[in-house]
C-alpha cells in the first residue's frame, strides 16, 4: 500500500513547529485519564495544563494554545465549565476539539456530548464509531467506551455529520477515518494492545489538540496527529508485548520519535 | 502444602469465561486508582467504565455485568450515586461488590459504607482486616488505608460479619481469607510488592466484579480472582524487583496469564 | 564542586528515621497526581492517604504525621477542605506544606494559594519561581505550570518572601533553592527528564511532607528530601532515557536508594 508523501512531509512539518512552539494545551478531561495525557502531552514536547473550575477556565483558556474538552466520569458542573472555557476559546480564536467519550451509553453523555456542540464552536471532534454515530441522532448500542462498528459503516454517517456540523470528525478504529465532509483522509498507523491501555482515545483527542495548535486545517492535523500516535504504538509494540510495558513504551516513541522518523512511518492516504 | 485442584481449575475456568465474555465493569471508584483499575479490567480481558453522576449510573449499570463500588476519596455526592447505581443492579440482579477503603479509618468511611450496606444488597465485601473490623461494630485503629491485624485474628469476626450481612467476604492480606459464613477458603498466593503499589487492593476488588460476571459463586468467584491477581503479583516480582517496573510487569503479566498458567499456579485451599 | 557532608548525613539520617516511622501522609492533591504521588509516598517508605471531603478530613489528618495541600485541579470546596485540615494540624501541631500549582497562571489559583497562607499556619511552601513570585505579589507570566524564571532571579523575593510570612520557601528548578529567610541551601540533585513527567514538582512536595514527619528543621527536611527525589531522578536516567521507562526507573530508584547511596549522592550545599 502506498501512502500519500505530502502528508507524512505535513507530519513532519507538524512535530517540528509543535517541538518548536510548545504549546499550552488546555485540558477540561476525566478523572481516568488526567495523568495519562498530562504525560503524553509533555512526551510528545506540549505543555498540558488540567483545570476545569469554572472560577479560572476562562483565564486559562485564555494563556492556552488550544483547549481539550472531553466527557469521561462526566458531572453536570464540568460541563458547564467546558461551554464557558469553550466560548472563551471561540472569541479568541483557540482551536476546540471534543472527545465525546460514551457517547451514546447514557442519555446524559450523549446529551451533554450534543450540547457542547450546540454552544461551541468546534473544530474537531474525535471518537469511535459508537461514540460519533450517537450524534448523528441514532442511538447505537456502545458497549462502554468501546465500539462495535468498523469504519466503512459509519463513513456515510460522518460525511454527513462534517457537512451538517460544520466540523472535521475524525474517527478511531483499527483505520481511522478523517473528514470535514469534503476531504476524507484515513490513517493506517497503529496496534491493537493501544486497546488494552485505557485513555489512548482520549490521549489522540490530546495530541490532535496539541496538532492543531501548530496547523490550521483540522483535516491535515487530524490525520498527522493519529498517524503520529499510532506510530507510537506500533514502535512500542516492538519492544513491549503486554500492555504495562506497552504503555510505558508507547510514551518513549512518543518522545523519541523525530521528524525523520516520523515521515517515513506516517500511513495517511485519501 | 497442597492446594484444592477444583479451585484451580475452576480459576482457569472463570478466566476462560471471562476472556470469551469479556463483561462490561462498572465501576464508581476513587480518584486515586480510577487509570490503574481501568488498565488492570482491561488487561484481564474484561471492559472497564467508570461513571459515576447520578444523572447516569443507573443507565450505566443497566448495560454493565458487574457494579464495584469503591469508597476511596469519597464525597456525599458520590454515595447518593452509589446507592442509587447498587439499587438499579440488585433489581437486575447485576452482582455488586463493596471495596470499603479507609472504613475504620474517619467515622464518615465507616458510616458511608455501613450506609451502602444496609440500602444495597451486596455480594462480595473486599478489604484488608481493618477495614473489615471496623464494619462488624469495632472501631479499629486503620492506619490511613493499611491493616494492624492478621488475617487469622479477624477469622471469628468475618465469619460472624457474613452470617449477619448475608455477604461473602474477602479480607486480603498476607493470606486472603474467604467466607460466606459457611465456607471458608484461603488464598496463598500474593507478593509483598503488591504493598508498594497504591491501588492494588482496589484491584483486586475490580477484578473480583470482573468474575462475579462469569461465576455466580461469590466465594470461588472472589478466591479464584485473588488467586489470579496475587499470581500476577508473583510474576511479576520475578522479572522486577522495584515497585515502579514491577507494577508495569504484573500488569504484563494479567495479560500474559493464560488458562494453563493460572491453574498450575493457583493456591487455594480451605 | 564539594557538597555540605553534614547535610548528606543528614539526608541519609533522614531516610533511616523515614522507613523506620513509616508515616502517615495526608494529601489534598489535585486529579492529575494523586495516584504517581501516593506511589511515590509507597516507594519511599512513608503511607499515603488521600481524602478531601470535609466531612473527614479532621479525623484524617488527626492521624497522620503530616499534611500536604496541592491546589491543581482546585475547585472552591477543596479549599474548603484544606483550610479545615490546615487548621487543624495546626492545633496539633502536624506539619502542612503547601504546593502552590499553576499560582499565577490564573486569579483563582493566586488568591486561593494567598488565602491557605494567611488562613492556615504553612511550615513549607514548595513551587517553581513562577509560583513563588506570584505570592510575593508579582503577576508572572506563568505557562501554564511552569517556569520562566531562573532560581537567580528569584532569590531575594524568595529571602524576603521567607521573612514575610515566616515559612520556608523551596524553589524547585535546575537548582532547587531554600529559604527560610535567614539560612540559605541549593540543592544540585536532580535530571531534565524529570520536566517530561507529570506531577514530579507536585511528587517532590510529597516527599518534603514525609521528611517533616521525622525532620523538625523544615530546612534540612526540605532540602534533603529535595535531594533525595533529584538523585533517584538521576539514577532513574542512567537506566531510562525517555519519559515512560524513566518515571518507572525513578520510582524503582526511590525504593532502592538506601541510607549510603543517599549520603553519597546528596548534593547540597548553601
Amino acid at each position: 500500500m502506498t501512502y500519500d508523501t505530502n502528508l507524512s512531509k505535513k507530519a513532519a512539518e507538524n512535530l517540528k513547529r509543535l517541538r518548536m512552539k510548545k504549546p499550552l494545551i488546555h485540558n477540561i478531561t476525566n478523572f481516568v485519564v488526567m495523568n495519562y495525557n498530562a504525560n503524553v502531552l509533555l512526551a510528545i514536547g506540549a505543555s498540558p495544563v488540567m483545570a476545569h473550575a469554572k472560577e479560572e477556565v476562562e483565564e486559562m483558556v485564555s494563556i492556552s494554545n488550544a483547549l481539550v474538552l472531553n466527557i469521561g466520569t462526566l458531572e453536570p458542573d464540568w460541563i458547564d465549565s467546558m461551554i464557558k472555557a469553550g466560548k472563551k476559546a471561540n472569541k479568541l480564536d483557540i482551536p476546540v476539539i471534543l472527545d465525546p467519550v460514551g457517547s451514546g451509553a447514557t442519555e446524559f453523555r450523549t446529551e451533554s456530548a450534543r450540547h457542547l456542540i450546540d454552544e461551541i464552536s468546534i473544530k474537531v471532534i474525535r471518537g469511535n464509531a459508537s461514540e460519533i454515530l450517537s450524534l448523528a441522532g441514532n442511538r447505537s448500542d456502545t458497549k462502554g467506551v468501546e465500539t462495535r462498528h468498523s469504519v466503512d459503516d459509519v463513513y456515510t454517517m460522518a460525511h454527513m455529520l462534517a457537512n451538517k456540523l460544520g466540523v472535521t470528525i475524525a474517527i478511531t478504529g483499527k483505520v481511522d477515518l478523517i473528514t470535514d465532509g469534503d476531504t476524507i483522509l484515513r490513517v493506517f498507523n497503529g496496534h491493537e494492545l493501544m486497546g488494552f491501555v485505557t485513555g489512548t482515545g482520549c490521549a489522540s483527542t490530546a495530541i490532535i489538540g496539541a496538532f492543531l495548535a501548530v496547523d490550521n486545517d483540522p483535516v491535515s492535523a487530524s490525520a498527522t496527529a493519529l498517524a503520529y500516535f499510532g506510530l507510537a504504538g506500533e514502535l512500542g509494540a516492538k519492544k513491549a508485548g503486554a500492555p504495562g510495558s506497552f504503555m510505558t513504551a508507547s510514551i518513549d516513541a512518543l518522545y523519541e520519535i523525530d521528524e525523520a522518523i516520523l515521515e517515513k512511518g506516517t500511513k495517511i492516504r485519501s
